[in-house]
């Protein structure tokens, strides 16, 4: 697949205008844009700029999202806070949420903090990863349109609602866990479909709930299976975790859950619910004392003897980081047939996609 | 395997006898017996009365718990505390330390608690299910001894790591998630070796880090993969858990970590690390309609279509609630070995296992 490479600046200004010109303000519009290229700089490339138009424009055009939410405080406490997202973009509520707990917990030692009535919010790990310059450990998690079975049902009832923690270290990079509690998100299934393979045994399940390697039964009635797979291999622990987010994103918060939680690509409201929590590593700990002791944890890690053809062990989010330094510094690299659609729907509401690659992959 | 059935009651009396002699305090002595029993009846036989004399018993004798703990608080706050648990019994120190939690979260909304200087603290859930009745979010993890090896490596460096967190609902019985953040525990493999069998593909790696079925090249210098096995399946989702919880128990607590944390088999100091969270639901949401929510939740889930040939979706928690009503009622069942190892160690520290039996399973 062939790649067209912009700079992460430019990517991040036109994506600004963007929201900008659907009303949205700009600080918020820098918000969401930053989450976005973020996406694209650490290489989930599902959730950046490629859903710009699909889960965000084509909302904000049918009024399904609000450019100028009002969030309302539901309930709050000294380390706790409840908001109505006020059907806003995700990213803007999000974020709002989570420099909420941030504050808290800098006062507290921990804050929590959910969020009813939002819509899709890219990637949870950007919210826990707020939370490291201030020298705390960031938790995000979100629940998302049905798309994973329970373990024994055939019918896709949870989302593969990820769970994000992100922990600073020392002179290692920070952890940073950004998970979906699925084996594969749905993309992938869609990228067999269309290379014409068939998937490895265990990712889904046909709409009798039996495991299937072809990705059209997955697609079509059937559904994502939970991180484990088949009961002989745990998978009900994944659907333990789908079903836990769940609960702290939408129960928690008084948002939509299970098989209620809007699509985004659909024409209804999503009232999707997040969770967010920040702890304050100095109520426990001395931060340097820590900080040494994660290096200590990390590098046992990754200095210990690698599998036989192996080379390397990572900590989580390591790969992503690497990934987004040599972006920002050489340029994101976009599918051309992403910046089509980009061109095709800036085309169509009169606001040009016409940033100029800085270079290109075949 | 032919099982003897033993009065719950019975069981616990005994077991308080039996911390007693070793200097445990009666008040003490019935929290871990609770806690042990609790797991029989539960049907998590592995970490019940099987292990008495191993994990506990034969520490109390060496020195290497401490039957009368000074539990120190290391920093506290109005929601947070650090405490170093004195080498005393785990469940000792994890049932004062989530009482900690509870009683923090009914003033400030949540609590959290680290504990150092541990010991194995038997089943997960029983702390986090503590919460259940003061309308309360429980969660629990620990650290444990090396077992598991991380993605592309070859060597056991984390623990089994459980992540246990109990939630309330109404009519439905309470969500409890309790898992090893491995795929099975390592007794798992023995029960395969005992049998002569091959362990399914995927459970664990031998020296060389290749996934193997012979259950000796897991036991004999090769490791336990994490949930989601091989990197295909996205095996690194449960490396990140299991290293989650080693972050949480071990590094935010102080207490050793990776390879460091000690077999509670071994004659060294085990210094376990473990974690717990309380999180008062009416901060967030009036209790009545959460657990209302909760409960359309778990009936969808439970309402769902079945896979072809499965009768019944499980909630987390469920099948261990029944187990425990029925057991409860009828009586624990324990293998006839387990009770042979009950009345030699008895015999040996003149505190004779002389129960009686009340059934017989063959």
């Amino acid at each position: 697949m062939a790649k067209l490479i912009f700079r992460a600046d430019e990517l991040r200004d036109y994506v600004v205008r963007f929201f900008v010109k659907y009303g949205v303000p700009e600080a918020d519009a820098r918000i969401a844009a930053d989450i976005l290229v973020t996406a694209d700089l650490r290489g989930v490339d599902s959730h950046g700029v490629i859903r710009l138009d699909t889960y965000y424009g084509s909302r904000l055009r049918k009024g399904l999202i609000s450019p100028r939410p009002e969030i309302k405080v539901i309930r709050e406490t000294a380390t706790t806070l409840a908001l109505d997202g006020g059907s806003g973009l995700g990213h803007v509520v999000g974020h709002r949420a989570m420099q909420a707990a941030i504050e808290k917990a800098r006062e507290m030692g921990v804050g929590m903090v959910t969020a009813r009535n939002s819509n899709h919010y890219g990637i949870a790990g950007y919210y826990a990863m707020m939370a490291l310059e201030h020298n705390m450990i960031g938790i995000s998690y979100t629940n998302s349109q049905p798309l994973v079975a329970p373990t024994y049902g055939r019918t896709a009832i949870l989302g593969t609602n990820p769970i994000a923690v992100a922990v600073p270290a020392g002179k290692h990079r920070p952890y940073v866990l950004d998970m979906a509690t699925s084996i594969v998100p749905i993309g992938r299934i869609t990228v067999y479909q269309k290379a014409g393979k068939e998937i490895p045994e265990g990712w889904g399940i046909d709409k009798d709930g039996q495991v299937t390697r072809d990705p059209n039964a997955v697609l079509k009635g059937g559904a994502l299976m939970p991180l484990g797979g088949i009961d002989l291999m745990r998978g009900y622990k994944g659907y333990g975790l789908a079903l836990l987010v769940d609960i702290f994103s939408g129960v928690l918060s008084g948002a939509s859950t299970g098989a209620q939680v809007g699509h985004p690509n659909e024409n209804i409201p999503a009232d999707v619910g997040h969770f967010f929590a920040a702890i304050n590593i100095e109520a426990f700990r001395p931060i340097e004392e820590f900080k040494e002791h994660m290096d200590r944890l990390l590098g046992e890690l990754k200095d210990a003897p690698k599998a036989l053809g192996q080379e390397r062990i990572y900590i989580h989010g390591e790969k992503e980081f690497e990934l987004a330094e040599k972006y920002e510094r050489e340029g994101v690299p976009l599918m051309v047939e992403v910046v089509d659609s980009l061109k095709a729907t800036g085309a169509e509401v009169g606001l040009p996609f016409d940033l100029v690659p800085v270079g290109r992959v075949d």
